[in-house]
């Protein structure tokens, strides 16, 4: 038990599992909502803060304990005398409410016949698809388990992050000139191949999009100096060099910042390594006899046709040159990611570049409102508060802005392209209103985290059913 | 003479006035061009980067001077047998192309009969009106002198960054609880009050539009070490906790963050006082005899009605209470700056409690771009040289993204209130292919910087000639 969104997150980076205890939740412990195994709260009911963002983040969640006393400065929590410690072991039962004290033996969730047949009938009654969100082949597994119809958003820079390469990035990241880059590259190539094979092979027969890097450099690169001078050596490089290529990376508000295909427009040789890996892996996996549904190749950040049309025109050089490698080329789509109101307003002319939209909400819900999700805290919360927004708009779509934006990309584009496939990836598809919004929108898919599946299936088919 | 955009800058910090000295100048030397006196170039005409943007900026510039053989390393430039040295005198002649050796000596520019009489033309046929951004009385002289019909933006927190102002803005940011923080709202009261006065007086007749405080209040923190302990020193408080407030305030991206209404909204005591600055300083200067155009107070970064309603009812308040303690209270106009995709999209809803728009053009087209202005050069200048966007977005109206944003709100705003008040405030008013869409998106008026008055006045005859 902790009583902290930031002990909840050093407890979860320790290695323990614990149990957020909060009078009540605000946006500000959001991060620390993630790391918890559960939530309890004194305040709340089941539309509360934590409640219902716990639900979409698959946490238990008891709110609204009222007897709680908790004193957190103390350290201590009472109720019906008595008195538990920062610390002490608790269970909570999301379903029924209870809370005990100690470890109650607990046996993992099963899919049941009766959960089968509730969405059989689900199933049966929805338009929509239902996606999800998976960068690694646990996620995938996950996903198909609970009935995910393909992969609406695998995110190629979490294949970055794994310790044996994040050297390779930061090597490539601290090149100066293109063969060095591309040297680096060289070393990615067959890692990325080995990731999307892996989810390939899961996702046999069904739907795989993946976005093409989209974060900024910076990220990858250490901050700090104790961190700056082990990476220096192990880059084999300067401590000095490496402080001065993460200043020159500095951004302002990175959120608007060099990210996004702008990366594929400056660095072509980075979405050109990844669309070879791509077609490999696809290649590769269908020689082992696997069906593979045609490969989605998502541009991110896209703002102009024109950044569109380059990047395509390489991508199609890659696929050309390996069909002249392989003898033939997997069969693929383009298409780009809608998360910047200029994209959503000239959808009819991307449109004729673009196979598919798939709208990033959580982006475009950033530019749209002019709200960056990391700084929200702060003002978000006393605007639900006072009232001045009935919801989140980071949690369920912001119909009249947000929604606005989508509608308006979704007539012009489909003007442009009447058969264009059209979904939304970001934990909005997962937020029930947001899906009622999708089906009312006439979108193709929802996608999101793979826990989320069965109450989307669930969700889509009452939008469905309410018309 | 220099050769780079940081020698540019660093000279004009010591008080030197500088020429910049170039081959070509793009994005990233944009700082330098601002420091600089004079901009001279290699390579370029008329419509390079160099012409274009000094032309902005009322900077005299030599663009295209093939002759001149720059070599940054040597720090020299040889031309015709003549090597010129860095930090060697040079003087140009922006409007014939001349470039001589040493200082010549000048006469101010004057505006002449002639120039009175293109005007009158200018003037006669134009149906735009043209304002000028000004914050203070010198700034506003000038817009006048140069025929400014109004001022279309002052920026209030530029009061609060002089020398002895600083520090009560500091203490206001410091205090933790509302009864210090009025404390120090009542010490600039009469600060704001006496800005306000002056402003008015020198635009007596005119229209005066003021914004309220619109930059995240970290803007106004020092963050170095040493700054921290001098400033902590002269606030009276530990360096400990204005590190912890500074941190505290730190925004991932800040032009997405706490700032704008949203200060209004979370210490509504801020935009209060500014009301009654406002109020006050209208009554004693209209007491004194001079005509005063009703003011225009500007509620910047709205994307909710609700915002908008919630300050609104504060500033009538402050309104009323001015009433009852002076006998009345000046006539005002209460209205929104349009800078979010949001509010453009919104803005028939928003129009019932507005009673003019701004375009705050830089900041719409970062958020519909998705592009932060402090952080494109790296890829903008990639974009304009491989032809992806034929112009600066933040040298000239994007007309398909921002410029299609403005067309929507212009439409449903007009709809639900026809009579709104409608301009541009941004260095784009000043852009001749700007004005031309603001004429044609039938705005209002058009503001920008007073040096770029006259430019603007032609510009707007111009387009309505075209028609």
């Amino acid at each position: 038990m902790v009583f902290t969104a930031e002990e909840a997150e050093k407890g979860a980076a320790d290695g323990q599992e614990v149990i957020l205890v909060r009078t009540e939740t605000s946006p500000e412990d959001i991060h620390g909502m993630h790391a918890a195994r559960g939530i309890l709260t004194a305040r709340g009911g089941m539309t509360s803060h934590a409640a219902v963002v716990a639900r979409g983040m698959g946490r238990p969640c008891v709110s609204g304990a009222g007897s709680l006393q908790i004193d957190i400065a103390a350290g201590d929590m009472v109720t019906g005398g008595v008195t538990v410690k920062r610390g002490d072991i608790l269970t909570i039962d999301g379903a029924t409410g209870q809370v005990f004290l100690g470890a109650v033996k607990m046996r993992q969730p099963e899919l049941t016949g009766d959960f089968a047949i509730l969405m059989g009938w689900a199933d049966a009654v929805r338009r929509l698809k239902v996606r999800a969100n998976a960068d690694t082949e646990a996620d995938a597994t996950t996903a198909r388990k609970f009935g995910a119809e393909g992969i609406g958003l695998c995110r190629t820079e979490h294949m970055f992050f794994d310790a044996d390469r994040i050297l390779v990035v930061r090597e490539m990241i601290l090149a100066e000139e293109k063969p060095a880059r591309e040297a680096a590259l060289a070393k990615l190539l067959p890692m990325q191949r080995g990731d999307f094979a892996k989810l390939f092979r899961v996702m046999a027969g069904l739907q795989v999009n993946i976005r093409l890097l989209d974060p900024p450099l910076h990220e990858f690169l250490p901050h700090k100096e104790e961190e700056i001078a082990e990476v220096a050596k192990a880059a084999g490089t300067s401590p000095a060099k490496l402080r001065a290529r993460a200043i020159a990376l500095h951004e302002a508000n990175p959120m608007l910042g060099h990210r996004g295909c702008r990366l594929g427009v400056t660095y072509p040789e980075i979405y050109e390594m990844q669309a070879r890996a791509i077609f490999e892996a696809a290649l590769a996996v269908a020689q082992d006899g696997v069906a593979l549904a045609p490969v989605e190749i998502m541009i991110p950040l896209v703002g102009f046709k024109s950044e569109l049309d380059l990047l395509k025109g390489r991508i199609v050089a890659v696929a050309e040159d390996v069909a002249r490698m392989h003898g033939k080329c997997p069969d693929y789509r383009i298409g780009k990611m809608v998360e910047l109101p200029r994209a959503a307003l000239f959808a009819d002319q991307i449109a004729a570049s673009a196979e598919f939209f798939s709208f990033g909400t959580n982006d475009l819900t950033q530019t749209t409102l002019g709200v960056s999700r990391d700084d929200a805290a702060p003002f978000l919360t006393e605007y639900v508060n006072k009232g001045l927004i009935a919801r989140d708009p980071f949690v369920t779509i912001d119909p009249d802005g947000v929604g606005a934006m989508i509608k308006i990309a979704v007539e012009r584009g489909r003007k442009t392209r009447p058969d264009i496939k059209l979904g939304i990836c970001g934990e909005h598809g997962g937020d029930p209103d947001s899906i009622r919004f999708c089906h009312d929108s006439r979108l193709d898919y929802v996608s999101f985290s793979p826990f989320r599946v069965p109450v989307a299936r669930l969700a889509a088919a009452q939008a469905a059913l309410r018309k």
